[in-house]
């Protein structure tokens, strides 16, 4: 994944001196868990090659800071007023993480001032009329049985940056828990940067948010587990819509603007998937080894298809749109329409009959709650981006690499994509699994 | 419900001599259940007015057939060949009752040839390549845990019913078990006169098949039950979606052609729902009491809306068109995005920021399997249409009516659509739990 | 079911003359549902036998009172203090009916003093410690999504009529809702007894609450869809493991203290039952007809088996026990652990090995959410036991009969419990599926 | 994790010599995924310390095979007899496992001869009574949708290694594919041993199999993540439980006996947790500092509690068993009984009324078939464990470590368990949500 050595060095506001109101141990044996120290470091690349002697001959590709709760910490915990916010799309385990982060800074370090900042960044500009929602461990009791997020969300807002700090400032707010995407994670970046210009004693701190699974750095986003079981009953309706009509072809939507993750993942859980289109692979409908032409052979053959795409698949196929979101993401045309006009008209020129059933799940997939494996995921990503903030650490974010709670700069948290790897052994197994041509393109 | 008396009297082919090979018993008392007499009956009409002197005094509204197995039978199990075919769009419920029918033909009868005709009336045409499908325990054994049917469904074929009937004699057929809607109930009803016409022992078994529920003398239909669970969850997202954005819409659309049941009764199952929009119940747009005043004046007092659509509501405001499904359905445009369209460009005149989400579920809906309460409806339905046609009954289908499995002769199921009473009790019940004005036309 | 004609009089506690508050009609035809007259009534028996004449001879078994908003009505909202409690095990849907039960008062009707009632009647009693809980429709908003009650729940006090009037009176409490099994309601008709003999106008409503679906005088009771739905799964699971083991047995015990309609129903819903053994069907172990040998046989020709329990069957089985519940049941002892042992004791004496599993899953179901079914039943059914309250009614309790919503006096609901009769239709329905012998007595 | 270095080396039973049948690439760059290097390697442990250039400082734990399609393999296709067999209790993605097993080597490398061996080890008995099982993809094409596995499964046989391996010869088997825990990894590793010094030419390869997690050298065990995810909402009906009546408490026993990650994630999942019993952990019931004073003052303070315990917790307050089960694991008393009666006899004799309700869901969780995340995982693992047999790999498992598919020496996987390290973070973690003391020991 890496070519050059990444500066993996976490900023921090200062010398984190106070003694954290946590009791841990200094020593192993004592059957007490021990606190995280700054030095501890994780591997980033763990592929290497024997050498004659068998033994690891690694690729330095440099290491990464282990999250947890410090000795010391930096913030005097009666002095703290925290914020959060949730930025971008739904995505389940937001409540999950908001839950965390405040039974985190009340029960472990005793912090009584947690505002919830409504609807995103725009929460914090000064036109907002959406009162702040102060919280506490009552509040968010059972919020993590529900989908989405009690603070609202929403695109937008994150180029304000002067107005936001302005903002952070009135509030004597010290400690900012951003949840949110690739643009969301560039905003928090870029407010550190002022608040540091500023010469301001606030810590930025990131929760990387990608229902697609987009982001580097991070070996999987919270909400993505969720999303491909979601996912996978949809898929088997499809099936079963294809199957049971005369030639029949179920064709699925699912979310994954830049990266096919979602469509890839759920292809190998439920192997009725056929066709697998995602951003990373584009391919040509007609031609000789064009998708239509795959189609039509395995309508022919079997009688039914399904076709699982990623909204971001086929981009190559649509006229462009000029259009932007208020997060400033390129507006899609949607592949799914076009996608089933083209076959519809396809076979109607080679006088097929099909009967083609489209779903698009993607509002039911991203409001369902979080599963188990994103409960326990959030519920430990939120308390490691509170004891990061405690301990004075900022313009960082909580990622899980290798299996580790680790820190990540957001300046190289944002620097690339994350994306399906056509020669990795993800879409190996998904050619595997679908049967599908390692290309469709002519 | 009624205005006159109907005739309930159900075809039968002769005279049932056979004794039957399910051992019951004659007389209450012996803790063995009875044969079902031809002449027990159930009332078609339960409510009544007190007498003077409390006493019922019942509007004779006719009565109907009780069913189940007789003590005698017109067919000679091993004389029989049985047919089913599983006619329409799919519906959760369909392999179970598939799976009861072979089963209660195999282990209470003895039948030994059953057959499943492929894709609907298709399956019986002359030019049909599809194969005709032998049945039995084994192959039905897990059908049930799937949605959909295994014989495969289409429309149309049902107006070729010399046809039909051709193949049913070339077969040898004398017992055809039709599950489907309106039109293929119909057809049945078609095949039953064109059997008589030509003299033939066919037995001709309808099992009701309506996702919608808008048969009429059929309580409740199986897959109805299944679609609103499916239905609930979508609503619930719906919901998070529009609590979580700035000015939230969530507009879900369901199934309901011409009867909005399946609206109505999500709308009390999720309580969610502050507009449940309905064929029955027309709608003007615009005007000082059209439904985007109504609309505007929620998202005004409560920053979010959840709107409930029944396919074939609003038809009134839609230009008509002129196409028509396999069935002779005439289709419909989608109200769906037609109204998100409209409301979008409302709130944009009246420069009102709203956040819309379109989710449309119903394949994922209708491709479930049954739940438990329309399996054990599908078993009891295939069983006591097995009965019925054993007993030499035709042109009959099965219903439940006041908690009791009935005989309805298909001329007079099909004789009338269901509808939502608008001044009825579900009705009543619905405008209680969403709060919405009862008429929103001007 | 019936033999004599019962008395389906509803008491009250005066004339109702204070115009209702509902918007509602007095002819059909005008788009808007009418109020519902007294008069109203609902056949109890719909069986009939044909006459000569094929016309209806209906037995007259009385009529039941239609339920719901009256035009005129007894209480005076703004003087009423309403309470609601909930007594005995807890039941999926208690929720839902708190939740209609406060939304049908304050919004229907503008009452705005509603009481929750801790932990049934033990609320009520002098010395109860526990704080009343002031109820509004914010504080129901979610609740249904959650299993259980947010009153909490006991057995016990039912029988200190005295003091539960005592304190109705001091609270001034003029509508008591109880909602309850067998024992609540008995305590509610007795608390009746006593408000009329103080000459009080206290209204006491009942809804029925059986998970058994054990009451008689109601088509099915809120809960027990749900309680069916969550069995499936689990007998699914038994299934499985009998089927992978060496002559593996599967053994679940589901609710049913005296009725076993719990596990009638999961056996027609999940056909892998090959024993279902209820309370209304005694059997034996022992002897040539007794259960181990058809078991015996099952294991030797299949391999497998599974049995579904209904906790109160095979009771003559086991020692009698003296004690008794906080509610007067008498307590059984465990006959799922008391046929495991005797299975496994049988086997081994046979020199047959056998692998059981033995599954009890009732707190499980019990404490489940509501399905869709029971959540669109319980809000109607806690609507409909306000209406009642509002008009005056008193010792009624709310049912559904022949699929309309009625009226029925406590007294004649406790007078007998609902049972499978063995003769009936369920029954044959569920040896059908079963297959196994309509007896295993001696 | 660990102090020494460990040998990994794959034991291989010759070299690879003919062309894969499997296309794949060589070379990066050209769209297509490429063949696996045997020196491809990953290294075992990625814990390190910064040194004073902030670049890693690797602590050398050695490095593992990477798994996947090699350019050579070892085995004619056409000459392959492949076998199968699934040990121990069942749990949730045997059914995956063999279908991606039987996919790989069909579709893959053209393996036409594969065979399913019942029950385990017993299947390969000389007096095992149980056939054969030909498997095929139409065969195993839906097996994933429920749970359990089709071939069935025992424990026992593991040690009759010579009759095992003559069976093997008899049958001209030359892949054994071993599903299975620890004993079964340990009689893999025996087998291939016996092959070994008779000579012969059979890959034995294991596909660990603990639904506890607790073999070591495997990130998390497949079905694990399913287990939580069932665990989670009896977890939730406990909480119900215990917070709807009188000081109720709620004992939730899950598996786990010697590790308590089921327990540990579950209690991350579902925060309802205050008490996480696991066997990691020993406590004591009296005392100062024991379970019961706990457990008293959370019930005083809050009036309900919830305990969820792995049945390996607290085995050291039992009397020892001399019992062992058929795998010679040492058979526990139960301690989730043991403890529901400590702990009503400790409340009765301090007087306080408790309500508790004792939950065992074990068998329903371990029968659930796999969720999406562990459809995923089973598909890959079983893939995998082709490749790696094709190969001529022996006496090897198939692992997922640092998130990467490993080959791991069963001697070395067998060496040790996985527990859960007290000191560690998830633990940390648990301590953290449920807020009880770090140790109950006095």
């Amino acid at each position: 994944m890496s070519s050059a050595v990444l500066d993996f060095t976490i900023p921090n506001l200062g010398e984190a001196k106070i003694p954290s109101p946590i009791l841990m141990s200094h020593s192993s044996g004592d059957g007490m868990a021990d606190y995280v120290l700054d030095s501890t470091r994780i591997l980033f690349n763990v592929a290497t090659k024997a050498g004659s002697d068998g033994h690891s001959v690694p690729v330095d590709d440099g290491t990464l800071e282990l999250a947890g709760p410090r000795e010391r910490i930096y913030f005097n915990p009666a002095h703290v007023h925290a914020a959060i916010t949730t930025c971008g799309g739904i995505c389940p385990g937001l409540n999950n993480v908001i839950r965390a982060v405040v039974r985190c800074f009340w029960y472990r370090y005793g912090v009584r001032r947690i505002s919830g900042i409504p609807y995103g960044y725009q929460g914090l500009l000064e036109e907002s009329s959406f009162p702040i929602i102060p919280l506490d461990p009552d509040i968010v009791d059972d919020i993590q049985e529900k989908g989405g997020t009690i603070l609202g969300s929403s695109r937008g807002g994150g180029d304000q940056i002067s107005e936001i700090v302005d903002s952070l400032e009135r509030m004597n707010v010290n400690i900012l828990v951003a949840v949110g995407g690739d643009g969301t994670l560039r905003g928090a970046w870029d407010i550190g940067e002022e608040i540091k210009k500023r010469g301001l004693k606030i810590s930025v701190i990131g929760v990387p948010k990608t229902i697609d699974n987009d982001l580097s750095f991070i070996q999987s986003s919270f909400g993505f587990d969720t999303a491909v079981a979601q996912a996978v009953p949809v898929v088997r309706g499809a099936h079963i819509e294809a199957r049971n009509s005369i030639n029949g072809i179920g064709l699925v939507k699912v979310m994954g603007r830049e990266s096919g993750f979602i469509a890839a993942n759920t292809s190998l859980a439920q192997s009725d998937v056929n066709f697998c289109l995602i951003p990373e692979n584009p391919f040509d409908l007609e031609g000789e080894n064009g998708f239509l032409v795959h189609l039509k052979k395995r309508i022919l053959d079997r009688g039914h298809a399904v076709i699982l795409l990623a909204e971001g698949a086929g981009q190559n196929l649509l006229p462009p749109t000029a259009e932007r979101d208020a997060s400033g993401n390129v507006k899609f045309q949607d592949i799914g329409i076009f996608l089933k006009d083209r076959i519809q008209a396809y076979f109607k020129k080679e006088r097929i009959e099909v009967n083609i059933k489209y779903i698009d799940p993607s509002y039911i997939i991203r409001s369902a709650p979080a599963d188990s494996f994103d409960s326990i995921y959030c519920a430990r990503l939120g308390a490691h981006a509170v004891h990061a903030a405690m301990a004075g650490k900022t313009q960082a974010l909580i990622s899980q690499w290798n299996n580790k709670y680790v820190h990540i700069p957001i300046k190289v948290a944002v620097s690339r994509r994350n994306h399906i790897d056509l020669e990795g052994t993800l879409w190996r197994d998904v050619l595997e699994n679908t049967r599908q041509p390692y290309s469709m393109a002519n």
